[in-house]
């Protein structure tokens, strides 16, 4: 019996910073027991056609419905993200859910490959097999669309997974219950026991990316966080993969000819003022850098429109309020300098609204300027020519999203200041803020080191179901003793292909 | 300047064990340079479109036949793997060149996405985009399949990166003609300087990973090797991505129903000497341990077997040759029990060849029967029932290939022991020998920790190009800006999906 045993998960009031309740913490055996009936229920969910995990994602969406009213004020006691984004967030979870089933029904994540089907050379089937127990570490930003049924854990189950999330700390009620409701919904659908399991407490989630039984690991957070998972999982005996969505500083780049059009200058400012505070800045794609041509008077124009918002941030955690404050101060001691500056209120965990600026040959290497603030906090750099943007990019880190406001599609630099951008970015979007993120097929929700440990995966779209699966190359094996992907007549209508042909479903 | 200045890397005939010559190794400044230029080459290649890069691949593959009977003898010289062998492993290497060009040519590994389409909702069109710079390590045990031109440099060429090879300190005089032949194609054909760079030395390889401008590693080799590596890679700023295949023990199992054939044991047992002979069990797919039914005379079968074939091994290298005699002493340690032994006679690196016997409760885990034991050796472990089988088989190790020889589709046995050999396995086969690797597009030559550091990722097959690769999604820009994947006219006839929709190219 370990300590944490007598202690509990305490569930505050952002509002108010005072803890209401406990979530007892997982003890050791509670976290083997997990690891155990997810391994135990591996088999199940793998031979699991893809229609019947969609039904049971489909199952959980509808048990959410069910419980709206309550998840919705349960989360907001949690996290205080409000009502109205919260009931928006839970119908994109179920969004989520849907998706990511309707892509496993889809079938090219199977990835079916079969050679010598005419050729006369060994017959050799690929298909891509699920990994095994996945464990799930949240977001504390997102409860819903990240949280215990986001994205990793619907693609890991839309994959062929189990999964086993470590609850978050910022929202621990909101987390069991979202298990209860899930697995409620699981059990009506068929899914086997051990589909879905939920630990608590920062041990348990250490022990459980140690337990031999799991197979990959979901992380969506702080670089400290999933850094130290990732360690942790170098140190198996089997390594297993970390992918580890940990976000940076995601740049957005003005063009000369975009602050030339008549009112752009406001309504630029006026749209970024907007994007890095919304959700209280807390987003992983929040623009904290912008790179305003010299003499556009963007920077000033930001502070003004940040004076116009007049938000009063109540955030998260106590942690993340802290900090802002603290991040403010690295920043100006950095070379910042505080162009408008407003104070939280709030009783609870408030947090300062800023904005600062930066002379451009502050951007080195290594600087505190480069790094994330995570909160409504943003920096604007001036930029005389092209040189000077380039070299200042160059030096930033991996980001998950990049922005450019540009004049149109006859913007003589754009073409040219994206090309520098990309290098940098998951994604690149010109014209929009960085701060959405649809999942769709085509959408990549990942980057450059240090944004993502793995920058080829994503965890938002159909790329996400890709994680948890790995391929096996039968040869000679007789269709039957693979399974109906091998079977000639195709009765899962998958795509394939088939001697190098691609073939649609 | 440092020592490795002074001294240069040895070229030793196997036959004889004597130095013929040395090839001057990289300084620092050397390494600096290679991945300068390689840098310098990174947007040209990329910019490059799919079938100019094929037609610079099909050039080295023609340069190669223009230096066939010159390359070949300088690999035999080197390898000690003789003549016929190498000629053809060169016509396999030219067949891959070409392989991967065509699969770049295709296009399904851009992985092109577009959403938004005809649905109103913003348009994001997602790319995979080169990585950049790749370091490639080949391998001893194929000087051509897997050394300086193998798998990973052409995938990684063909997905658009420049490589910088370091040379295989076994055939060091081989690797640096095999680079000047290359490059001079690659110049011909107008790839750009430095789209193929070669450093020679271990401290030059080490300097290479840990080179800013290297954005991956390619690795064939030992698992001391491999994992050295990935540890260089994950100590730098920004961690990379390292594909080592490494190898392990590919265990083939031999069902009841396949003994009980008439004279199915002396074929077997034939074919497992062959097998794990072949090469001089130079093979990271050489079966290394085989399960025979309780009773069935396949151990004894196969020491006949091996007695017959009388092999006399030469080996690679000095390292190698020594490594065999302390593994069978390991092995013999471990409970393994020699059946027949055959020293080497050879003047140069001698190895001996023999088939060891254990018990099944032998192998427990971390056992070194449970190791690989790279040349001519084997084990034979006889199972008494299948929950004696099914309990060795959980504890090994993740492996490339594992077998499975059965009495047809019929065999009642055959299906539940695929069942257990696959979680194991990059590939299973059934009725065939491991060792054999085709080049196709269904297959996957990779397989579970610690087999291979990145179990989902190929190095053999069409899908080792997505291992040089990241998404990149492009949201509301302008096609224009994007390059010809992402117009809406398809100039290069790529495989899309949009909308959801799968389109064959």
């Amino acid at each position: 019996m370990t300590t944490r045993e007598l202690v509990g998960a305490p569930s505050f009031d952002p509002r108010t910073g005072l803890a209401s309740a406990t979530v007892p913490e997982s003890t050791d055996a509670a976290v083997a027991d997990a690891v155990r009936v997810a391994e135990g229920a591996a088999a199940a969910v793998a031979a699991a056609s893809p229609a019947e995990r969609r039904a049971w994602l489909r199952a959980v969406a509808e048990g959410l419905e069910a419980h709206r009213a309550e998840l919705v004020d349960l989360a907001d006691a949690e996290t205080a993200l409000g009502p109205e984004r919260l009931d928006g967030e839970l119908t994109r979870l179920q969004g989520q859910l849907a998706f990511y089933g309707d892509v496993a029904v889809e079938g090219s994540y199977l990835g079916v490959t079969i050679d010598g089907a005419t050729t006369g050379t060994p017959r050799i089937v690929r298909v891509n097999r699920p990994l095994g127990p996945v464990a799930v570490f949240g977001a504390s930003n997102f409860p819903f669309a990240f949280g215990v049924l986001g994205n990793d854990t619907a693609s890991a189950l839309a994959s062929g997974c189990p999964v086993v999330v470590k609850a978050h700390p910022a929202h621990p009620r909101l987390s069991v219950r979202l298990a209860e409701v899930a697995r409620e919904a699981l059990r009506g659908a068929g899914a086997p026991d051990g589909t879905l399991g939920l630990v608590v407490g920062m041990e348990a989630g250490a022990a459980l990316v140690g337990a031999p039984g799991i197979a990959a690991v979901g992380f969506t957070g702080s670089q400290a966080g999933g850094l130290a998972l990732r360690r942790l999982a170098n140190e198996r005996e089997t390594v297993i993969p970390v992918y580890a969505e940990m976000g940076t500083v995601n740049p957005v780049v003005v063009t000369p000819s975009a602050v030339a059009e008549p009112g752009a200058v406001d309504r630029i400012a006026d749209g970024f003022a907007r994007a890095f505070t919304l959700g209280m800045g807390q987003f992983c794609t929040k623009p904290g850098l912008l790179f305003a041509p010299a003499g556009s008077g963007l920077a000033a124009a930001t502070a003004r429109a940040l004076e116009a918002l007049a938000p009063d941030p109540v955030m998260l955690t106590r942690g993340i309020a802290q900090a802002v404050s603290d991040g403010l101060a690295a920043l100006t001691a950095a070379g910042g300098r505080i162009l408008h500056r407003r104070e939280g209120t709030t009783a609870g965990w408030a947090a300062p609204t800023a904005v600062l600026e930066a002379d451009v040959d502050e951007l080195a290497r290594g600087s505190r300027l480069l790094e994330e603030c995570f909160g409504p906090v943003a920096l604007v750099v001036e930029y005389g020519d092209e040189a000077e943007l380039s070299g200042a990019l160059s030096r930033l880190q991996g980001c998950l999203v990049a922005s450019l406001f540009a004049a149109g599609g006859a913007d003589p630099d754009a073409a040219r200041i994206l090309g520098w951008l990309t290098p940098l970015a998951g994604r690149v979007a010109v014209g929009d803020w960085p701060t959405g993120t649809a999942t769709v097929w085509a959408q990549h929700h990942g980057g450059p080191w240090p944004a993502t440990s793995r920058p080829a995966a994503t965890s938002v779209g159909a790329g996400a179901l890709g994680r948890f699966v790995r391929p096996v190359a039968y040869q000679s094996v007789p269709d039957a003793w693979i399974g109906p992907e091998a079977d000639p007549a195709n009765p899962w209508g998958l795509p394939r292909r088939v001697d190098g042909v691609l073939q649609p479903g």
